[in-house]
């Protein structure tokens, strides 16, 4: 597979991160360190962007979250060299717990991402930061996110990198092992793992969505290359069901109002704009 | 001004919710009812489109709101006969506030909402209903809204109609006349007023909106028609500064990375699709 090249991926995310930053005039970033890849990646490229002193990691472990997680939450910012701070949002999810009273691991597992949501938000307030995101592309296409929770964000560097890129970059960016090593999971409960849960490797959905996005190989062309039929569907499947989560919601249309950044109208008023913006 | 008629926004709200969910193949909505006018509305073209025992009401106070917004969201569902229930998310929202540990009313009013965006959206999982936008243009345009708060949904009817349409459509419907008359407020604290916050009456900034976004004019033509230089000037400024909130996060872009969707990639696997999706 042609993987983008780490040292691209670093100087592109970079750019990226810096000259948003500038757009939106703020020069700090604040981050939710979950100890899992992808907050560490996210955060690896958003220092070589800034600088250690300009980037704030928050660690948000609900009661039954893994102590690793933690440690290596704690590990990855003291290779970096940033600063945290702890929240723990086991009153703020249980208060939302008491009333939903559902053992659904799924709903339970939205709430703390949404928790972990407005902490962040809120941190980002008190700052005047913006909020950093961690996903990735894999999990965008597949919908493996909370919409509000998660996926909640100002900016994403890695957004567009598949998770098999992630770990290159891990690698890349000489991040702690334990790190690169651990079997990806949403932390939501004990043994919790999204390969299990997605029912594929990363490596092997990867190199399919690789195929079947980027390139438009079709299903017959998927299978002569080794994938099973039962899979690629799947993964259309639910490419399919989770687009609403990479979406603006809709809003019922009327003629002639359209949203003026959409619409390329310009903003900041001088005498010359007069007769119409441009 | 050429404001819509109220039954063709009625007609046209009712065809998109009912596109947009048979879409989504769900058939009942779940909507945060404030006792304002924009709920109300937004509900009540809901109704329309649906029926009321597709439609599902959730009044959810904090400790300090109005006891008078309990009231009139319940006279509204009352009105268009469907049912309700309450949540009062004090104690999820004072979980956040000792944390948080401000006295900044802005930084406040987010976790209020958020926390309510928290509640709907695991109320539309448990119902598999999905959640309805109540947010109008004007406070879209403005940014008067919190974002993964209320301004939170899988379908708004309302988005595109100005606050003085919304009014409009509130007489039209039938909706109870306290809804109609009393000062729009957040409801965040005692006396709170939009009108205050945003130091211009929604009746002058609608009319400032249509000629200004929908029309076009330029400054020096907008204060020919009356309207004050820095109204004007400061409109303009926080439609630029909030534009962010109508928008999806910037992600770094890569060459030949796009959303299936955005891409237009079609989806479901069959074996005509070899060789490229369509």
């Amino acid at each position: 597979m042609n993987w983008l090249d780490p040292a691209l991926m670093v100087e592109r995310c970079s750019i990226f991160i810096r000259e948003t930053m500038a757009a939106a005039g703020r020069d700090s970033l604040v981050v939710g360190l979950s100890g899992g890849i992808d907050s560490a990646v996210a955060v690896g490229v958003a220092v070589k962007a800034l600088g250690a002193d300009k980037v704030r990691g928050v660690m948000m472990p609900y009661s039954s979250s893994s102590a690793a997680s933690l440690t290596d939450a704690l590990s990855v910012a003291e290779n970096l060299g940033f600063a945290t701070e702890q929240v723990d949002i086991s009153s703020m999810a249980d208060a939302f717990l008491a009333v939903t009273a559902t053992d659904d691991r799924l709903r339970q597992g939205n709430i703390m991402a949404r928790c972990r949501m407005i902490v962040l938000y809120d941190r980002s307030a008190r700052d005047g930061s913006l909020v950093l995101g961690t996903g990735n592309r894999t999990e965008s296409l597949l919908g493996y996110t909370t919409m509000f929770g998660d996926n909640a964000c100002a900016l994403n560097p890695i957004g567009q990198l598949y998770k098999t890129e992630v770990r290159h970059l891990c690698t890349y960016l000489g991040l702690p092992e334990s790190v690169l090593h651990k079997a990806p999971s949403a932390d939501l409960w004990e043994g919790q793992s999204d390969e299990d849960e997605l029912g594929v490797t990363y490596e092997e959905v990867d190199r399919l969505l690789v195929h079947l996005v980027d390139e438009r190989l079709g299903l017959r062309q998927l299978v002569a290359l080794g994938f099973a039929e039962e899979l690629v569907l799947r993964v259309e499947e639910r490419m399919h069901t989770m687009s609403f989560k990479r979406a603006l919601p809709p809003v019922c249309a009327f003629a002639g109002r359209l949203d003026p950044v959409q619409a390329g109208v310009g903003f900041g008023s001088d005498e010359s704009k007069d007769g119409g913006f441009h």
